[in-house]
């Protein structure tokens, strides 16, 4: 270890969340379990973290009950999830003590990291706005939606979880690029709310007359439909794509919980052809080596004004669980952040 | 009319196939009626056109009974279909009597077509194969491949249908890319016939094993797949995608003759995610003004015998139906084609 640590592990501990049985069905407390361990000593190459900040994501319901893009959690491992972290030790990392770094540090209190896995975050704006707009969320709203969908200046822009993470800053990206934007959610607050962030029409998607709520608010057809949902409302916004249309496919939450809405739409390749639309997925990790920059404009727009963070934050990591169980039960706006730890700050004290 | 006739319109009658009834499963004789009506005369802007061969595609099964890219026929109406004629009148068409041109005649003798509507044919090789590979098939092979899948030398390339009009030309020139190809059809035969096209691997998809044979055959998994026919053989491809993989939609032959077959393949949009594969659908009508362009690099290939034509000529309108029924059970082998007509030659008569 090469420099003083900014903790006293010897009278510190690190709280971790761990899966304790793998979901089907509806997420209950149950399916975790907590423990505490031995603060870790980094290795050459590597950080010690304290995770300040855990962002709490739909997709780790996902993580664990399947392999998805990355292998199914196994029973009794930390849960995983994003973190905004200091560095609080490391080993010849390239990293100083005190840094700011954004990684994979899970659900617990401290991590280690090896020095290439993670990236170091500017401070310019509160620790949530980091999380949120320009974290890996406001990321995937950013390549999601620039990247794989390019829309045109004009076009009409469908997304749903608008008033989520991800689609409530894919939202307010489509109407600075000069898109018609309108947004499905699930409740009367929700959609009031993407009124006031300026979309140009709202949704519900619980409306039992979706399709036909959604062609008034789609006069012109849909050019780029943002799926964060998939199930019945893929289905829905599938049959009034414009030719030449497409979908950015960026989850499936519909189908996380509850595996009945997990039904592909009808008509899939028919409607593909016929309309000569395009579906595609992506994850945000394989433009990871273009997220400073992307970075860069985010911070722009959120400094000008242009979009507004959203996020909630909630105070402590035992509740982690209970944020995951309400996210995924359609109860959260904006993104959904867990406090773990206040900011540290002072000087580094010597290793005990 | 500004030029003399190359037929005489008061000898000859123009037999044509109509719509009698809109199909539901499978396509019988029954669903065609037939009649003859008097050779109509060209007006100013059009040419009179003397269909030489029909194209029988899928894709007319599906204009029979539903909306599809084009209105639904309506009963009563010419059955469609894309053409190789020879003009035999105009009137201030820009084309003269005598030229070949390639338009939508119809399942007639002789159409009407605005000179806008058609395309001019410079013949190189026999009509067929103006017809097959470098006609409306082999333009969906190229630009479906080339545009919209644009694989990479060495990638592994998966076709359905791949003894079929389409499909036998996006197998012929991915190999001509460098592609690994691997072709799916249903008999000995056609899988004999691929081999001796230079398919790298075939595979029999009515193969209770098709999952585990087609593995066998993709042993770096599958970087694009070219789809002729939905279904169930879309479901199982699908599964073995690589990460950032591609499906070209180019049909759904599988459903068209039975709807139950017609079913979306199971995961979207997870594993789209997951795999962040994209799946595009397209017309080769969205690629007109390139049709030319498209058509010179088909010839320099089948000249220089990278590419071999592959078709069936059958002969007479009258069998046109019988022709068409074939084709969606599977019958044939490369592109189908009727004769309607020996090709005309000699000069212009009068008018009558």
């Amino acid at each position: 270890v090469t420099a003083g640590w900014l903790i006293d592990p010897s009278t510190q501990g690190n709280r971790r969340i761990l899966l304790a049985s793998v979901p089907s069905g509806e997420l209950r407390e149950d399916h975790f379990a907590r423990d505490e361990v031995a603060v870790p000593s980094p290795e050459a190459g590597e950080l010690l973290c304290r995770n300040l900040v855990l962002s709490i994501d739909p997709a780790a319901r996902a993580w664990m009950s399947q392999r998805t893009y990355r292998a199914q959690l196994s029973m009794g491992e930390v849960m995983a999830g994003y973190t905004l972290s200091q560095v609080v030790a490391e080993c010849h990392s390239g990293y100083a003590v005190g840094d700011l770094v954004f990684g994979q540090g899970g659900w617990q209190q401290f991590s280690l990291a090896r020095a290439e896995d993670v990236h170091p975050v500017r401070r310019r704006f509160d620790l949530a706005t980091h999380m949120s707009t320009l974290g890996i969320t406001g990321l995937t709203a950013y390549f999601g939606l620039v990247r794989v969908g390019a829309p045109k200046p004009g076009a009409t822009v469908v997304v749903s979880a608008a008033a989520g993470a991800t689609g409530n800053v894919v939202g307010q990206l489509a109407r600075v690029i000069g898109c018609r934007v309108v947004g499905l959610a699930g409740s009367d607050a929700k959609l009031g709310l993407l009124t006031r962030l300026g979309f140009d029409a709202v949704v519900n998607y619980r409306d039992p007359g979706l399709r036909s709520a959604l062609r008034d608010a789609c006069p012109d057809g849909v050019d780029l439909y943002f799926d964060n949902v998939g199930g019945p409302v893929l289905a829905t916004v599938l049959s009034l794509m414009n030719i030449h249309g497409c979908v950015v496919c960026c989850g499936a939450i519909a189908g996380y919980d509850h595996p009945e809405n997990a039904t592909s739409p009808p008509g899939i390749p028919g409607i593909l052809v016929t309309r000569r639309v395009r579906m595609e997925g992506f994850l945000v990790h394989d433009y990871e080596h273009e997220w400073d920059a992307a970075e860069e404009i985010l911070a722009g727009h959120v400094s000008r004004g242009e979009i507004e963070p959203l996020h909630q934050v909630i105070d402590g990591l035992d509740n982690a669980p209970k944020a995951l169980i309400g996210l995924l039960a359609g109860a959260n706006v904006g993104k959904c952040l867990v406090a773990i730890a206040g900011e540290v700050s002072g000087r580094a004290v010597r290793r005990p």
